[in-house]
């Protein structure tokens, strides 16, 4: 008996989840819900789509249901109303609200007798994870997390809204310098500016100031006057052609010291290369609704976190063969 | 109140426990036992060292026996007789016997209600936590483990046991252009001639035929046959000065496809450079003992594998503070 996945929403990270589920033979995806007009969206895999306020006829036919909504203004909200109900894991990534989310979660997921699984992807998720488990194996060291290089969404956005700018797409890249001195042991003390660079892919309107709209994007503040920032001005052509991928990935090290007398170095390095963003944060999802269906099935209730789940849980090999075959 | 530990055994894997405790302000070294002479013991911390038969009379002061034996002989008894009264971590590292060493410490650890968590370390452990995760992750793709560079003990011993051998080190060494097609995504089909070489220093007695040797090392069947191998002959004075050290390492890597189309490559990478080897170990035993212990506070018992434990059980730090700084 396969595991029912509902995905609300179908944008880029629900078609990601989509795709995972495929590679997952112990799941079957049931249906996609949306808030726009079902009759526009045709899934990719076929299966049909409904509008949103059909999901509470899916109570008994969905064992999970996976929120492929935003962390900004969906997730919020969506998260603490649809464990009323359901299952569910979402992806939310706004690290300072993770302690608040949680809380609200908890306490519908605990009150329904369901398993709510938040912020799940690779950042937070599978980084969340190195992190916390090299600090509890090398409690004497230091952290670095390096992202990219890789496309990041909310900083193309904030180009996009600037006026003249048609498209749109800047890639996080970490400084190899500085990676290569946290791999030596050197344990540095790195500024924003040290760690990652940022560059932009920009396409304008016609008889738009370039120099302008330069200037504006390195100066803009939190996205980017802190970092050292190359602006390329390309065709939509060439927009189309190099920069329709999603890639990004990046790095999680940990440089620790053991011994009577700190005298061994020891780094724990955790990297991602991902060509496709979605599609990897979707299959983390699929492995972590599989867990939400099990604990569930145990009896377990309540929010949990990449933290909380046995690594078990995750894979759809028995424990007898895991143990025989990974261990 | 600390986790009180006890140590069976003083090896160098035991040496790294001891001084991983020292790092661990919420643990608490209560003593070394050992099967030889306690009095022609002095452990580095100053903890007390006493003869095996005193342990019957730790039950109640000890809240987790760490097992420093080795797998051949030690553990496969001693983590099933143990478990009847303590919960224990051991080492065990023969992946083929790992499946019967779980069922002889499983009964007796659920007769007893306690906890014991066997093959803890980096491999097996923390290379298998990753390549088990990854795996559910990326339901399709391959796993390639590289190991070092790093001293083999065993590799070593093997070369110690020549005739006319005094002393040796043996260095197993990825094949960077293996690994680095690895990295690239080429999925490669690799031999275990393509994957590591093996360099070995040796100090042999004097006027032995040195090129015997190095023939009976290169040609030694399971140890050295099926590798490209290096033998240097060096001076006592050398290996003390150059050898002294027991360092070790290596990659875990996934390399997986998604996509509709199976278009998207994905690279998960996971990678070790230890100074010390039994430090590391030591280290993420400490932290397993950690869990051993809390499993065993919630009314846990039987066999558990680094797949079975919760991530946040290796913690000190609450699941709240970790959900605020860590996720």
């Amino acid at each position: 008996m396969s595991i029912k996945i509902g995905i609300l929403g179908y944008g880029n990270l629900s078609r990601g989840v989509e795709s995972a589920i495929l590679q997952n033979t112990d799941m079957e995806l049931v249906a996609v819900f949306t808030r726009r007009s079902p009759e526009n969206i045709k899934t990719k895999s076929g299966v049909p789509v409904f509008t949103v306020s059909e999901l509470e006829n899916y109570k008994d036919k969905i064992d999970v249901l996976v929120l492929g909504g935003g962390s900004a203004t969906d997730l919020p909200t969506q998260t603490p109303e649809y464990v009323k109900y359901f299952n569910v894991v979402d992806s939310f990534d706004t690290h300072a609200k993770i302690p608040e989310h949680f809380e609200n979660v908890n306490k519908a997921a605990k009150e329904a007798g369901k398993v709510g699984i938040i912020s799940v992807g690779w950042d937070p998720g599978m980084f969340s994870l190195l992190r916390m488990i090299s600090t509890s194996v090398l409690p004497e060291g230091k952290n670095y997390t390096f992202w990219g290089k890789g496309v990041s969404q909310g900083h193309s956005d904030a180009i996009r809204r600037i006026k003249g700018v048609k498209d749109a797409r800047q890639y996080t890249i970490p400084v190899e310098e500085a990676v290569n001195r946290v791999r030596k042991g050197e344990n540095p003390e790195l500024s924003t500016r040290d760690k990652h660079v940022r560059e932009c892919f920009v396409v304008v309107e016609e008889g738009t100031d370039k120099s302008a709209i330069e200037s504006e994007i390195i100066n803009m503040p939190n996205y980017f006057s802190d970092y050292n920032t190359t602006v390329h001005f390309i065709s939509e052509e060439e927009m189309a052609r190099d920069h329709k991928g999603l890639p990004h990935g990046g790095f999680v090290l940990r440089s620790g010291v053991t011994g009577f007398n700190k005298e061994n170095k020891h780094i724990v390095e955790y990297s991602l290369k991902l060509d496709s963003n979605p599609e990897f944060t979707g299959s983390v999802i699929a492995a972590y609704a599989r867990a939400a269906y099990r604990l569930s099935k145990e009896g377990v209730s309540g929010c949990k976190t990449v933290f909380d789940v046995a690594p078990a849980y995750l894979s759809p090999i028995s424990d007898e063969e895991l143990r025989r075959t990974m261990l």
